[in-house]
């Protein structure tokens, strides 16, 4: 029944998602399009459009005539739904060097509904010497690891040359999805594990690019 | 002269440069366009259309006849001019907790071309503890820093409530984009200055949500 929601609304609406848990913790109850918009970045009729993509998401009704927009909870409850973020997610870290030890004590993971269910690195020392609330586990377990406890996305901060292999045993292990924040580009599809290839060097670049690229339009 | 290439391109631009760089590093000097598109998990096809989108990129081409490929030095030397990558970008970095630290130590930002000229951070007592090559400075002089030493790009990695304040102070200071991993989202455009929100909460919910998605699209 589903029809596929483009890669760009699905950002924008993780973003709505986002959006609407930060007015909802300021107490507000109800938010408009518009408001949303402007938060986005986006127009009220990108927005309107994009929950519109959602199944059934025509029934949840910006009551413009009224000037209320939409009831923040719905929305949000209707977006997790729509995307699968409703339950907390078991996801293991690979690689704690500074990245990974960063994100491993990242304190926003665990109330965004992500849960840190395994950290792995291959240096068995550092291991020892790392105070974590996580259970830590030398890389050459990951594929065990990952199955026993049900991990179904992971984070991988290795360096390049690591990278390939820690990608198989996760793919053996049985994950769904992997953040690739290490410095090499990941296939995007590997026997049906969706991988996000992430680099703030990428980013920097595209930043960069994309504010030359707009200076070269307006000439 | 130069039509918008559209930001998909982009991106795939910068990850085009990036596989460009690793192959020469590698020692490989033609690559096709067929394996870039490989590396990149996307078709050869959509790899020739984001180099045709580049000023005279038509003149830039893959050799298909002889099987020769891109010759991969012009074409990352090609795609650097035309997206504003050639010279080092001066870069600073405010906020120093745990990501903040790790990308100021973050080896492979200088020889990508990024010269980190500045480290912020509001408390004093850190800015002393902390061991780092780079010039730190307390956030009250973010405006004065960036001014004198002429940074162009800024990365926020400061608590949610910090971020709209350094917003203000680096816009006044001149900054062309920010990269904000600050955990709120700001306007993509505040005074003609881009902003790129980058959130490893919203990336895990984009994976997840591409992946439901992707499976809803199947049933």
């Amino acid at each position: 029944m589903t029809t596929k929601i483009p890669d760009p609304s699905l950002k924008r609406l993780c973003n709505i998602y986002q959006i609407l848990g930060s007015a909802l913790e300021e107490g507000q109850r109800s938010i408009s399009s518009a408001e949303i918009g402007k938060k986005l970045g986006a127009s009220a009729y990108i927005v309107r459009k994009d929950i519109s993509h959602l199944p059934e998401g025509k029934g949840v009704e910006d009551s413009g005539k009224l000037g209320l927009g939409y009831d923040a909870e719905k929305l949000k409850h209707h977006i997790a739904g729509a995307l699968g973020l409703e339950n907390p997610a078991k996801v293991c870290i690979v690689g704690l060097g500074k990245l990974g030890g960063a994100i491993i004590g990242y304190e926003r993971l665990s109330p965004s509904g992500f849960e840190i269910a395994a950290g792995f690195d291959s240096n068995v020392n550092k291991l020892e010497m790392l105070k974590s609330r996580v259970e830590l586990f030398p890389s050459h377990e990951i594929e065990d690891v990952v199955r026993a406890k049900g991990i179904e996305y992971a984070i991988i901060t290795v360096p390049a040359g690591s990278a390939p292999e820690v990608l198989e045993q996760l793919v053996r292990g049985g994950v769904k999805g992997i953040l690739n924040y290490s410095p090499v580009i990941l296939p995007q599809d590997r026997d049906g594990v969706f991988i996000l290839n992430i680099d703030i060097i990428n980013d920097l670049r595209f930043m960069i690019s994309h504010i030359t690229a707009s200076k070269g339009e307006k000439e």
